[in-house]
């Protein structure tokens, strides 16, 4: 059984990146131009076998509903294990940052958080098995492409997971509004895994008893929460930026 | 013809705002407990009628595909006109704050960018007529109730709207990775309108010629550009983190 990328841009990725292809199927009718004629050459270099379909059957193996008339056929994907995303940051000598995402159920929003983690250069996402989503055809359009370059991890525990993570002397800061510091007021230049909670009812009990910090994000308003991908991007930017200043200054 | 409201928190929110209901709708079947209490409560306080229905009957009406076992039914919403929302920070006497959306066509981003603009004290968005997502039941879904405090003006012509924005002393500030200023290094106190651009094409060449700036954020990696409702929202978070600051200090 094969998963699927579908859309331009997931597609075109998957090609770059280097990703196994078994095949790509193409709607008959497609104008040969831009992004399409980019495809079709990397993939002949590739030697990845092209077809041409009906665009009625290409919906109809479609699994994000949204192909644009480009499906690729590749092997499901394979998740990382803790310890290899343990070894990434040292084989790059950086200092650790990971995402824990206890229990998010959208693949707009696990895609977007992709989409952003690889942006501000996260050595891996730390997802989990039950009651959430895992590395689907939606999740991947979702985060065009990012996710051919960032580790993601599944695992079936996350408290134990963090616990891990804890013995690698990297520090547990979950994003929650009843936390007690802002998220720009607390360093986040040393080793960090940073904890986002579902849609529904944010970091569990357990997890969240496991962090050793929480922080907010103050909001002004009426609504108390914030897009759990919104929230994770605010908090990977923190990150991002005092890493940066901290190697510019 | 009604519009619906789907969800728990979103009917819960329509409730509390004082959104004109003219029923809610209510699977046979549901848990009389938290949410669904309150919700029940607040409806009767105000006289709206509840009717059961079967989980089916209302999932045939949705149309986000997840009601959670309610529903409410309301008058279609109207959109805000262009003068109306330029006279709200008058009355806030309050900078004004604005976000332009240029062609934003997915229902995800539209709702999480409206819940961070209601999370940011943002004034007013702008949205265009065409090839763009109205307010749907789905952006309604995925502002998670932010849609009621939150004033949207429909415009067909966003040129002209910048235009008009500009002859109100309010600065056009693109986001756009040619920009030539990091987000975080322009000063966003003054009367601002951030522009940003379709999931696609980003903003288009004749909007961006309005611009009086256009900013960039940073980003390390091989993906070019984020997804349109988090870069929303690292700026709209950066100009309430420069107007607070600016209150604070």
């Amino acid at each position: 059984m094969s998963d699927t990328i579908e859309g331009r841009n997931p597609v075109l990725e998957a090609l770059r990146a280097g990703r196994s292809i078994s095949r790509i199927l193409i709607a008959r009718n497609i104008e040969k131009a831009g992004i399409i004629n980019e495809i079709l050459n990397l993939a002949k270099e590739k030697n990845i076998p092209a077809e041409y379909l009906e665009k009625d059957e290409l919906s109809r193996m479609s699994r994000t509903g949204s192909h644009q008339g480009i499906v690729a056929l590749v092997p499901p994907r394979r998740y990382f294990d803790l310890d290899e995303i343990l070894s990434i940051p040292l084989k790059k000598q950086e200092s650790p940052f990971y995402i824990v995402l206890d229990g998010i159920e959208d693949p707009h929003n696990l895609g977007a958080i992709i989409r952003t983690a690889e942006a501000t250069g996260v050595h891996g996402v730390i997802i989990r098995e039950r009651r959430a989503v895992g590395l689907t055809a939606g999740v991947e359009k979702a985060s065009a492409g990012a996710l051919e370059y960032v580790a993601v991890a599944r695992v079936n525990n996350i408290a134990r997971a963090v616990e891990t993570l804890k013995k690698h002397n990297i520090w547990i800061i979950g994003v929650d509004q009843g936390g007690d510091i802002d998220y720009t007021g607390i360093d986040l230049k040393p080793p960090s895994a940073i904890v986002i909670g579902g849609e529904g009812g944010g970091i569990s009990a357990l997890v969240k008893r496991h962090c050793d910090f929480l922080v907010k994000i103050p909001m002004t308003g009426k609504i108390t929460s914030l897009n759990a991908s919104v929230a994770a991007a605010l908090v990977m930017y923190e990150v991002f930026r005092q890493r940066r200043s901290k190697i510019s200054g």
